[in-house]
């Protein structure tokens, strides 16, 4: 279908915003007047623009409290809407979105605001355009887009439909289901907005909270699902305030928008876009520095195997178990270890970069030598790079074998990953959830807070259902520079106290736990005495599940770079992250900086 | 009386919080639990530290999810009671809070609770504490502190009385009167919070916005005039969950907060803050830089008469009818020009002296030689230096006869400063609106949100109640690097007009306003083709209150290092500040900048 998107969802001039959307690939805008009112080139100029982008102008909006009113302030409305309708002739748009009442409305009556919106209708059409009357969540009589619609009908003008917004009926718990009620020819527009489950006044929620399909709790596929039914022919169009998209890269926005309609095409099967299956594992983390050293002494600490340098490039490899750990000192002058890349199993690579490729996401560049085996690969909104292959039936994939000591790794304590903790900037949290679930199928679970030394840290995990992929994404409080708070890997082992205690012996320095904690622990889940002096020896962390028996033993190294490692033992299914452990393990690291 | 603060209220350490608490002057702190597992010192370590710092650890908190609970789940919350008891007992802490149970309850019987709570009453004592019983308001059965009372009261324990939160009693709107009927010997702590009026669910309102008293919608003081009558004599202590103090300086929020506790108790008569009547008006504002000769062509073309230098100083003043602009380039190396202060006409300079004194108002140094007007001083949270005089029975205050030319301006249309525009760093926002409420008895107009090109701009007036003192306070997106947001004073005038085209023809930069903005205007207010000319052949800008023939005309100047001027004219009445015109302003501001 024809994709579209307000101009009001971007940062920047109207003119930025033309070239970010056509960029992206967009087929049409709609003109916030703001937009326009604020730019320095004229109606005229901004149509040929868009002309010469290949952009259609959809819609002009909004017209703000015309309907409704007594009859002197309608008189003095019809004129400013007069005023409306010939700017958007002037930019050649054909429909003037219509708001319901919010502000001047005193006449709480179809009739009136029927008859009405017919006179607006007559003067639109002299203008030369037809408008698109909407309910808004908190319009003052019109809230509701059934009753929307019931005036639409009774105003019976050809030039008078209706705008629908998924924002205003699904945030109200309105049912959609009577969409399918309305003739698909009366429905001049579609505008949609996902958004988080949030309980607030439906007006400071549509205005900073709104997101892009697929990101937040709304059943938007559903929806679309009824509007289609109805027979509408327009545009999906995003209308999507969010105090993120308003600052950020609008070129970037762009891209991200339009994925999210390929993933709503793709929910309801009218867009190409391949299929491809969850991925089944992590296949290895990178970790790229000018110098790795430091991590390498890390590791051969906690019991991995070096598997030799690769026969072509200036990278080692690190195994235990089913965990490799890539180490690239390649183009990295001046870099600190951090995670760069993450490699992935999944059941057919092909598929995967077939989808990757339909959802817009990026390749990344690796050069790769003849004869050794491709990646499919993209890069996530913070610049991580994702690489793929297809799941070998038996044993490691064939790229190990590039590495001159490419043989597996002895049978130790470290058996795999658990999870890859990735450090987010803000301004690309949003955009990052729908990449991993949209391109790789994964599963976004609710954000929770974690209350740092000096601010509360985001995070939201996203994972495959069976939890061979799980990947944290941390956000940092404003006050903590972007980048200061570290990325994490987290291995799982089988025996985490013999493991801290090999590594303690050889020479390993673990995140240093303060004693009180141990107190803690003994007091909250009643763990035995020995348990708890085997803890506080090691410095080792512990989690139990509310009302079960699952619980959890962790433990970290100190920083190297801008990443460090957690080793986990999960028992009885724990299923978590130790997340209530987190602020003892942020305040132990920032103490650790500061001394 | 005795001054507290939770120290989950503030960033840092537990060691870095009780430093911060103890130098801005409270008297003690509740410990959050969280505070000391993560903390490195022991809990005697801990409680010597505040004895030497003469801070009392008045409470330990949180014992959460104990009562309502089936007998299984009771006896192992009753070994976690008696763990945290034991910590408690370490810190030298006799009291405890015990929230009522969000998670875990079962059986919603105040019986039940009673004799559980009874029971937990009996461990306490044994490790010589008491249990203060506080309702949440998102418990889930106890949610309301009438009740908390009444489980307390049949529990009739020696070591088991309440907590009262503000924010927990007036967020759901129960009525604090009842409080009175309260023995104050069994309301065993006090905790306050103010809070904006938002419509949200109660929890992320508690957990991310709760203010300091005097800076919410809350009725701060009528609650505690109600604690107070049940006899209440503990300390009033400060439990402010926000975002902003959880990341900012602790010292700073220290201050910020014990200044709240000050205010609470002036509008009590508690405390002996001495009083000081608004300022009648501007005195001056002075635009500080190494080379501020751009500033003084601007000024010139817009009519103002310079007054000559000041007899001592490289300083000179600039006036226009009771307007006046200080330049001062001293020790100004590198600083482009910026408001650096604002002077105030107040009634009783020493008055406010006193208030500012009281209040904590850090005072501003400037070098006065003998035979100069000294002014009273303070510095405002983002630096801004503000200083007053005793308003002048007739003519100009003494300090303008320092300067050489010191004549007061002939009559032209500017006649007086009428606001002036201060850009706020996010960190210091909630605490610049008390400084300058609790400091100079300013209002503080409800927050607005004005949309930029590359973000919201949050903007909060302060004012006097007749308006001859405003100050807005412009927050900037996160986005937007702070600083680069401009400063701007606006000043009164009587012929906009005529101003603007005699600054033209003397050669005045004007912001540029783009030509779509006088159709917009033409369309929305149907002002006269005439006007319209006049306004697009000036760059003028208009606006118009609704329902009202009040309207405003105003112009901007180019911006010179981080200020601009603002020219106005308020035309029946009208009292707003032209906020609908921020969009343009900003985005041709950004559009200057970038080309």
């Amino acid at each position: 279908m024809k994709t579209s998107i307000a101009t009001v969802s971007l940062s920047g001039s109207l003119v930025e915003k033309l070239h970010a959307c056509a960029a992206a690939g967009f087929d049409g805008v709609e003109v916030f007047e703001p937009d326009l009112i604020a730019c320095e080139h004229s109606p005229e100029e901004i149509r040929a623009l868009a002309a010469r982008l290949g952009l259609t102008l959809d819609l002009y909006q909004p017209l703000r409290d015309l309907e409704g009113v007594a009859d002197d302030v309608f008189a003095d409305n019809l004129r400013r809407a007069a005023a409306t309708f010939a700017t958007a002739g002037r930019l050649g748009i054909d429909t003037v979105l219509v708001c319901s009442n919010v502000a001047t409305a005193t006449i709480d009556d179809d009739a009136v605001s029927a008859a009405q919106l017919r006179q607006i209708g007559d003067v639109a059409a002299d203008h030369g355009v037809r408008i698109a009357f909407e309910a808004l969540a908190w319009g003052r009589f019109v809230d509701d887009y059934r009753r929307a619609w019931r005036i639409v009908e009774l105003a019976d003008h050809p030039a008078v439909g209706v705008c629908l917004d998924s924002f205003h009926v699904l945030s109200r718990g309105h049912d959609p289901a009577d969409i399918e009620q309305i003739p698909g020819a009366k429905i001049f527009y579609l505008q949609l907005a996902d958004a988080p489950a949030l309980q607030m006044d439906v007006l400071s929620w549509s205005r900073h909270h709104r997101l892009f399909p697929g990101e937040g709790a709304f059943d938007l596929a559903g929806f679309v699902r009824h509007v289609l039914a109805a027979g509408y022919v327009g545009p999906l169009s995003l209308e999507v305030f969010n105090d993120t998209f308003r600052q950020t890269d609008p070129g970037r926005t762009a891209v991200h928008a339009l994925r999210s309609l390929l993933w709503l095409q793709d929910a309801l099967h009218l867009a190409p876009v391949a299929d491809a299956k969850p991925p089944n594992g992590f296949d290895f983390v990178e970790i790229k520095a000018e110098d790795t050293s430091e991590v390498e002494v890390l590791l051969g600490q906690l019991g991995f195997i070096p598997g030799g340098r690769h026969r072509s490039k200036p990278v080692t490899l690190w195994q235990a178990g089913s965990a490799r750990v890539v180490l690239n000192e390649q183009q990295a002058r001046d870099e600190v270890p951090h995670v760069a890349a993450i490699g992935l199993q999944v059941p057919d690579a092909d598929a995967t970069s077939r989808r990757a490729a339909d959802l817009m996401a990026p390749a990344a560049y690796r050069r790769t030598y003849a004869s050794e085996q491709p990646f499919g690969s993209a890069v996530a909104p913070d610049g991580t790079e994702l690489f793929w292959v297809t799941q070998p039936p038996t044993g490691t994939a064939d790229w190990v074998s590039e590495f001159r000591d490419g043989v597996p790794a002895a049978g130790g304590p470290v058996h795999a990953v658990d999870h890859v903790n990735l450090t987010q900037p803000w301004q690309t949290t949003e955009d990052a959830v729908l990449f991993f679930t949209s391109v790789f199928g994964l599963s976004a679970d609710d954000p929770t807070e974690v209350p740092g030394p000096t601010g509360l840290v985001r995070s939201q995990v996203l994972r495959t259902a069976d939890g061979a992929v799980r990947i944290p994404l941390n956000v940092a409080p404003l006050a903590v520079a972007d980048g200061s708070l570290a990325q994490h890997i987290a291995f799982a082992c089988d025996d985490i106290v013999a493991l801290a205690r090999t590594a303690r012996d050889a020479g390993l320095e673990f995140l240093s736990v303060p004693d009180n904690y141990y107190d803690y622990v003994a007091g909250r889940f009643g763990v035995d005495d020995d348990t708890v002096a085997a803890l506080r020896e090691l410095d080792l962390l512990y989690d139990r599940s509310p009302g079960s028996q699952g619980h959890f033993i962790h433990f970290y190294t100190r920083t190297v770079g801008s990443v460090f490692f957690e080793f986990v033992q999960r028992f009885d299914h724990y299923d978590g992250y130790g997340v209530d452990n987190a602020p003892v393990r942020l305040a132990a690291q920032r103490s650790r900086t500061r001394s």
